[in-house]
Parts: structure tokens; sequence; C-alpha cells
């Protein structure tokens, strides 16, 4: 290709908005262009890396035998509706009515979609495993997109789902899934950390991410510094650094030849630190103890403390019936803090948070800054482990300026329910091995998760199984960001002068600059650029009336791999050579213009299969 | 590809909804199913078809230097406003308000888009010509989609887009446009017909049609029986059948010694044929006289009847100021009928149609049925050319039950304004050559058209010419729709037992099937796909534990262009063979298995050298 009849806009200003790497790159190696917020072009030169993402993909997934379809990217509303995802989804669901009233999803993913596909279809046991997948435009109503194509608005995402008789077989399938996304990966010169992640809205469980280590991620990673375990700090679990905690019935036991429950008069304690000099103990032997809101909780709360007076929804599709609106009491060790997603897991809730002031006054009875779990009585008191393994506890008195000390666990309270709620920090204990913790920030690439019943059930899929009886199947769900994977493939690979491509993603594989474009030195480019092209490699020659550095500062932003000069010079010498330069590499050499095709052509081979082997 | 591995759910039963051979096989091939109303997806068969499709568009959109881009489906509205589209578009256009309160278009085309990207990077006239195209995503909101993919409300586009420094540049994209489409059509194996057409909402002129017929078709297609010439009956012109009228001055002078014109009670007459029989005249004398009402009028009516009482709308970005209604009087021949489009284009209107009868009856001043050009002056008198053709003419006299005969164009009245408004039908003469012209009903596959300046002006492109002169460029416009494109290469490639496809869009090129999956046969079954995959070829093992017979009929309705039967019999001839059976050829024959990989292998390549050709 030659770079006059292309269209490769490359500039050396960036706009304001472009903070990170992959997006200037991208913007000034002319690969994207901006249309909206969240909303972009590619232009010719982007989308050649973004189809080789895009192949690398599909042959992995046909590789494990997932077969691709093409569904539409406009749904109808009922499908979510069936689901439940129409009411679940909120804001970030891009809602469209049409010219009947009719309403319509723009799809953010495609459980929907594929499980009404396979409702209608599937009759029998003999179809099961099914895997399908597409590659297909997606829109997420993203309130502050940004980092260019990193979180956009409308984006293209690999989803496969599969549908199995039996657990077995959905865990032969997340296997061979996970498997290939890390050849995908790996053919795209990514390093990626899997990580353990909560299964977020989707529901289910069984899961995993495959994160990119990045300043801007939104996601923390908790990893161990010994054995590697990895996990989203949403999920993440760690060893305790406490004894384990006794049965209710033998701290009952403990707690009787204990100092008895004692109030405690605060009123000049205006900070937590004043607390603990005034009482002279540490955060670690303080209950604390927060008041949460939570929505669309579906755990059965009808034995709970204010559980009977709660409005409860009448019972979805899928049979749940859930509470739009519940509060709880959650307590935990002072030194520790609650993990909001472990705690939305536990209650079976699409959101948790803290409880506005007046509630909390509402529901302790006493101002913010007393609550405890001594006595409370309108809502459940729900218990992270760390608390029931506390001893000699202080924790607020519901009173205003009180304070409990000698708080003893199952005498002085009993949770309504324990769980693991901590969030795990740096420094913890891996759960596997006892290793220290350490934290990333990175990025989602991709995910695969064990879905459950949750859709086929929602949905109503049935097939008949070898007995002839009507069953639901188990499904899994696998997800993969073409436009983040392509731009974290920049983020890994470019220095200050542009971008460094991985021989398999590079939209070209040799950049052939003659250092003036006429005479016998137009002759020999358009020939070795000829030659080359022959044996299937793609070649972009430079043939613009630019000065040399102008085409080596564009040649260095683009980032294709091989540079071939051509100059009076080199072609002069006794062996008539070119100078070939390996982008990110520091030195140049000389090539024979005799036999430099077939030379760059078996290095470039040598690499890609490197890449993809 | 194993049979069992793939997922293609044939069926006997088509739901009642498909009612066009096309819809129907694609339905039962297992190549879509529907999601909604419109709404398909594309199974796996039905999507190797798809790509094929999209591949062969894609070769010849790069092979005349077009350059593939992705902008986003998703569109902000602001672009679509700046072009005039948002309001002139109507309820067809899929809106869309975000969380945000924002407006978006879910893409139906992509002037605006392209336009946008163009704007933005130009600079000079050296980057000129550029084409740009993509194939992606779009909807249009049909009220009523039918007939399959054939009128989807979800369909993907080739949109290409031109822009050039004058129109000889345009002119030369233009032509290897229309040579690149028909090289597409004749690939996929479709025969096309090519017609002069009008340019509809998109504005501009100088454009053809690439149509199929099809009794579905929603164009009518006017065409020569001598010279093979074609247009859409929209814009087709015909031989005047009539003397070359004379001029206004002319008309006049000829008028004043002809017999004066005379009203006529004609209280009685209750049906047109009655009135004919009353003035002893026929259709052919008479000067029928419509009254239209047109939307977004551009034409300049200030010096037309009623034109100075019209409210006007206030100039858009592009600086024509339209008038939001207005209505006009049609007089025309009484043996011809209005064609509206090409009514539409003289007005420069959004949108004509005939006016209410309270409208007529305020306009003309007498019920409906009694308007006519003389005296006629609260609006404007559009007048066909066979009116000023006519000599001793009859026409409503704009009074209840009366008429005026001998009327004479020039002295009894002057129209405002002179046009071929004339709806050519078969019988006409062409206007080429004077053959006979008839009619075919077609659907339009691909469009290909001169834009003009429309968006880049609305838009504001500018460029720099040689001379540094700020330059607006013009602009080319080319799509084909491929889900039509491919339903339509069904419609002409089937018989009653299913598809029969065209080697180049087949979805697999050999289907193999074992009479029964086991022993040797299997063995032998298995061996024969793996020559051919290793050969390029494209196999479907039919592996199903099924009986042969269902395995035949399947075969049919997939039309995969060979079939070869492994079966004892012939596996135990002296020379052991298979039988081998052309999709759509009544003979079937022996090939000897050894060298049947090789002998199906030059097949298929000559087949697709031919229609690749």
């Amino acid at each position: 290709m030659y770079f006059t009849q292309t269209f490769i806009p490359t500039l050396r200003e960036v706009p304001a908005d472009a903070v990170i790497v992959s997006h200037r790159l991208m913007f000034r190696a002319g690969m994207i262009r901006k249309l909206g917020n969240g909303l972009f072009a590619y232009l010719p030169l982007g989308l050649r890396s973004f189809r080789k993402v895009e192949q690398i993909i599909r042959e992995e997934m046909n590789g494990i035998g997932a077969l691709e379809i093409k569904p539409p990217v406009i749904v109808p509303a009922e499908l979510w509706k069936a689901s439940g995802r129409w009411d679940a989804m909120g804001e970030s669901l891009l809602r469209v009515k049409n010219r009947l009233g009719s309403d319509f999803v723009v799809s953010p993913t495609a459980e929907e979609s594929f499980t009404a596909l396979i409702r209608d279809e599937l009759a029998s046991y003999r179809q099961l495993p099914l895997a399908l997948y597409q590659i297909n435009t997606k829109y997420r109503d993203e309130v502050r997109p940004r980092y260019g194509v990193m979180r956009g608005r409308e984006f293209v995402m690999k989803d496969a789902y599969s549908y199995h008789a039996d657990e077995a077989s959905l865990d032969k399938t997340y296997q061979a899934m996970g498997r290939a996304y890390r050849r995908i990966f790996k053919r795209c010169g990514l390093s990626v950390i899997p990580v353990k992640a909560d299964s977020g809205a989707m529901g289910g469980s069984g899961s995993e991410e495959f994160m990119v280590e990045s300043v801007i991620g939104d996601n923390t990673l908790i990893l161990c510094k010994n054995c590697g375990f990895g996990a989203n700090v949403e999920k993440a679990a760690c060893k305790d650094d406490f004894d384990a905690p006794p049965s209710l019935e033998a701290a009952q036991i403990a707690a009787a030849s204990t100092q008895p429950l004692e109030k405690i008069d605060t009123p000049s304690v205006k900070t937590i630190d004043e607390l603990w000099g005034f009482l002279k103990t540490e955060a670690k032997s303080f209950i604390k103890t927060l008041i949460y809101r939570a929505l669309n909780v579906a755990l059965d709360l009808s034995s709970a403390p204010g559980g009977t007076v709660l409005e409860k929804r009448k019972p979805g599709t899928d049979g749940t019936a859930v509470y739009p609106e519940a509060f709880f009491a959650v307590a935990i060790r002072g030194d520790i803090d609650v993990n909001e997603v472990k705690l939305a897991a536990v209650l079976k809730a699409s959101e948790v948070g803290l409880a506005a002031d007046t509630d909390v006054v509402r529901l302790t009875g006493a101002p913010v800054g007393f609550a405890g779990p001594v006595g409370l009585s309108k809502i459940p008191v729900i218990a992270d482990i760390t608390v029931t393994a506390m001893k000699d506890a202080v924790t607020g008195a519901l009173i205003q300026d009180a304070h409990y000390a000698h708080v003893a666990y199952g005498r002085d309270f009993v949770p309504w329910l324990t769980a693991d709620l901590r969030t795990v920090v740096a420094g913890d204990c891996c759960a596997l091995c006892g290793g220290e913790l350490y934290e990333k920030k990175g990025n989602e690439l991709g995910h695969i998760f064990k879905l459950g019943y949750k859709y086929t059930q929602a949905m109503q899929v049935h097939y008949l199984d070898e007995n002839g009886k009507s069953r639901i199947p188990i499904m899994g769900c696998y997800g993969i960001g073409l436009d983040r994977t392509l731009a974290s493939v920049i983020e890994e690979h470019h220095d200050d002068d542009g971008v460094i491509w991985p021989m398999t993603i590079a939209p070209y594989q040799v950049l052939i600059i003659p250092v003036k474009y006429e005479g016998e030195i137009k002759n020999l480019a358009e020939q070795l650029a000829q030659k080359l092209e022959q044996a299937g490699i793609e070649v972009l020659l430079d043939d613009r009336q630019e000065r040399p550095g102008v085409k080596f500062k564009d040649g260095d932003l683009l980032g294709i791999p091989y540079r071939v000069i051509l100059g009076d010079k080199n072609l002069a010498l006794e062996v008539p050579s070119v100078e070939v330069k390996r982008r990110g590499e520091q030195d140049s050499y000389l090539l024979p213009i005799d036999g430099a095709a077939e030379a760059l052509t078996g290095l470039i081979h040598t690499e890609l299969a490197e890449l993809n082997r």
C-alpha cells in the first residue's frame, strides 16, 4: 500500500482529554478519531490492527468449537423484561422507543438474545453442549466515557454463551475458554493477570477476569508475592489474622466468666483517635457498626428484625421475590473496611450503599457515630467474621455520648448473619499460602464465568434428558472487549516516540522509506514492496514528498515492526544494501538488497510463529 | 466441519409470515432466526454465506482504492442537525436519548459521520480524491418490516462516500464504483438490472440503481425492449407521443384564431365517462387538474400566486429557506398520471401528496372535481409539458357543475411553471430509441449517486485548492445492502427442494454424506473430507445418525454445490467409487474415490474462477 493512497492523518498535537498513552498514540497515529463523547471512528490504519485482534479471537473461538452467529444489535425489550435485566440494569442500559411505541435495547451484552434463540431450538440433550459467540457492536451508556476506546460508549465485544446438561460439561467448556483466552492474549503480545472475580450484576459464580496492569485501571487486584494467586479486591479473601473464631455456644460459655458489659459516658470525645485515648484501647478492639441501605434484596427477611414490616415486591418470572429497599447494620472490626461487593452478594442485593444520616438516626435511635450491635432491634445485624473472634470489645451504645466496653459476642449480641465482608488490603496474608499480598490497579479485558441457571430459568429454556425428563440447561458466559484489548497492546508496547507493535497486531509489517521517491530508488523501493507482498507480507511504502526526518518520525509513531530505508549511499556500496531497523531496537543494520525480501520474510515469520505458538 | 458439531436447525415447516422463497429457505435451512419484528439473527450456516458476500464487496471496494473505516453506529444528533436530516428524515430515523438527555441517531446511512470526519481532516487539494467505506450495522424503523432479511429493520450495508475537487474526479470514481458494483453482483451470481434512478431523499442527481427482478419488488422499472435502456419509474422519461409543443408566444398567436373559451353547464354529469360522452370528447382532450400539498418546498415562491402569504422558515445551515407547507395545482393531460417523485423534485419538496378535500374547496372555490387552470389565482399552476401541446381542450371551470371548452394554453391560462411530470407506463416509447417500453417489479440492492455539495456545504467542509483558495469538495455516495443481496441470491438460485448456491456464496462447497457413519465408510468419508480441506475446500460432513433420506433432503435444502455420497455398493466396485451430484443438476455420476478430492477441487476452482472472472 502506498502511503499517499491510504488515509493516515498523523498529528503532533493531541486533544487535552487524551490523558493515557494509547489514546494519545491512537489519535496521533491517525488510527482513530472522535465523533462524539465516547464514540470513535476507526480510520484505515486503526481498523487494520483492530481486525487482527478480531481474527485472533475468532480463530481461538473456532478452535475450541464455539460457533459464530450474528444476532441483531437492537433487541426487543420483551427479552430483557423476561430476564429481569430491564429493571435491574439501571441507566447504563440504552433504551429506545421506536415509531410504534415499542421498547428496544441497544445491546450491552447478549445473554437474553442467545438464550431466546436457544429456547426456541433446544429440544434434546443430544444438542448439548452448545457454545455460540458473536463479535458485534455493543453500547453502554457511560456517564463519563474517557481514555479513548479504553472506556467508550460504543464498543465491540466478543461474547460467547454456552449451554450444558450438567456442571461437569459447563466446567469443561469453562476450562477450554480459559485456555483460549490465555492464547488470545499471548498472541496479541499482552501480559494478562488472570484473577478471581466477582461476577457483578451478571449473576452466578465461578469466574475469572483477565486483567492488564494499568494506572487508570478501575479494578484493584490483590496479588500474592509468594504463590502468584490473584483476585479482584471485590472478591478477594485472605488468611485470617486472628485465631479461629469460637462457635456461638462456645462464645457464650466463655463470655459468662468475663467482665460484664459496661456503659461508659464519652461526652468530651470528638474524634475516633480521642476515643481510643479515652478508652485506652485501639481500633482492633472496636466493633465498628455501619448502617447500609440495600436495594432489591432477594434474601428472605421474614424472620429478620424489622423484616415483617418491609414492602415486598411480587415475584419476577424467575420466581424470586425481592425487597425493593431494606436496611442492615454491618458490624466489623475497627481496623478493617467493609467490602460492599461481598456485602451485596451476601444480601443478594442489586446495590448497597451507606444509609443517609436521617435513616441512621431513625433506625439506631442515636446520632451518627454511636451505632453498635448491642440492643439494636429495628434492623438485622450482619457481622463480619472478625467480630466473632473479638474479646473484650468496645462499641457504640445507641445513645449520644456513650459507648459499651467489655462487649462479648454471643452474650451481649447475636448477629442475624455472619459472613466474610472484609476488604483485603496490601499486607494481608494470602489465603492459599500465607504469603504477603500486594495491590495493583488493573483493567479488565476479558471475563469468563459460570452463569448457572439465572437466564435459562428466567427465560424458561427446557430440554429433554436421556430419560425424557424436562430439564433446564446450565449456562456459561465469556466476554472480551476488542477495543480495550487493542488499546492495551499499545499501553504495553510503546516508547516516547510511538507504538511498537507486536508482529501479530501490526497494521503493516514492513515500512519502506525511500529517502527520495524518484529514479532508481523509487524503482528499487517498489520492487522490494512487490516482492514482500507476493510473499504475503503487509507493506506500507512511504511515497510522500516529505523530508526523510518527517518520514522517520511518522514511522516511529506508527510503530510498524520493520523499517527499511533506501538511500543513495547504501545502494552505492559494493554490495548494494538497505538499512533495516527493528522498531523498538536501538541499532539498525545493513542488508544486501538482493535477498532482502526473503530475509525480512523469514524474520517476520519467526516472530509470528513465536507469538502464535 | 462435522454436521453434529455445528448448529444447523433445519425445519420442514415455516412461519406463516415467510411468504417469499428466500425467507422460507433461509428459515428452513437454519440460516436465520427471528428475534423480533424485522430483527434477525444469522445462525452459523447463514453467517458463512453472509461473510462471503461481505468479503466480495470488501475486495471490490479495496480494488478500486476505497479505504475501509469503522465509524460508530450510534451517532450524535448534532451531526444530523447540521446536515438538516434530523428534521427531514421523519419517523424512519431511530432516535435515542441517553441518560444525560443528549440525542443520538441509530445510523440508517452515514453521510454525516463521514463528512464530519473529512471536515476535521481535510486541508489541501492534495488529499483529494478520497473514497472511504464501511460495512456496518444500520437501522431503519420500517413500519411494516417483512420478507425476512429482504426488508428488515436492522441490516448491514456497505456504504461508501467519496470527496473530490471537481466533477470530473467525481465522475471517475462514480464510473469505477459502477464497474465494481457490476463485478460484485456478477461474483455473487446475481443478474442485476442497472437503472437510472431518482435519488430520493438523498439529494443530488446523477445516479444508478442496481435492481433485481422480484415479484415483491417495491420499485417499478421501465425497460426498453429495443435498446435495453432501464429507468426507475420514479425518474423515467419517454419520447413524447405528441408534436413538439409551441412556445408560449406561438401558442398565444395560434390561439387568437381559434374558438373562444366557452363555459358549459354539466349538471347531470356524475362520472368522468359521462363527462366524455356529454362533451363528445375523450381523456386526451381533458386538462386534469389536481391540487397537491407539498412540504418543505425550497423553490422560491415569492413571485408565485399566493406566495407572499406563505410562512417561510428561517434558512438552515446550508442557507436554503423552505416553505413548511405550500399548495400547487398540477395540470396534466387527462390520460396521463402525475409522477409525484418528479413533482417533488421540481418543487424541491421533501414530500408531496394530494391535498385534502377541504383544502381543494378552499383553494379552488369549487367542490372537488371542478378544478382547472383557468382563473385559478390563489396557488401556482404547474403544467405538465403535455398540456402545452393540447389544442381545443376541456377543463373544470372552478364552479360546481361547470366546465370550460375550447381552452387554449397561453390565451386562457399561463402556468407558473412547466415541467415533465408524466408517469411513464408500459407501451410508452423509449426516449433513447423510440422502442416500446415495458414494466418490471424490482428490488434495489445497490445505489450509486453523485450527491453534489448538499452535505459538504451544509456541514461546511473546506479545502485549499492549488491557488490557496478555499473550496468545498463535491461528494458521491455508494451503497449496497448485504442482507438483501444474500436473500436475492437465493431468490435467483433455488428450486422446490431448497437453495442452489453459486460456488462463491455457498456456506460449504462440498457436502459428504456417508450412507451410514461407521466402519470403513466412516474412515473413507473422513479421509476425503480431510484431503479436501487441506486443498482449501470447505466441507460439511454429515455425521448424523439419520436415515440417508433425511440427509439427502437436508442436503437439497442447504444447497451445498457438490454432494458426495459414500455407500457400500459403489465402494465395493472394481474401481471403488463415490457418487457425485451437482446441486441443481438432475443426474449424478460415479467418481473413483482415488483422486476424487483432486477432481472435485478442480471442478470447484473452475466454477469459482468463472464467477470471479
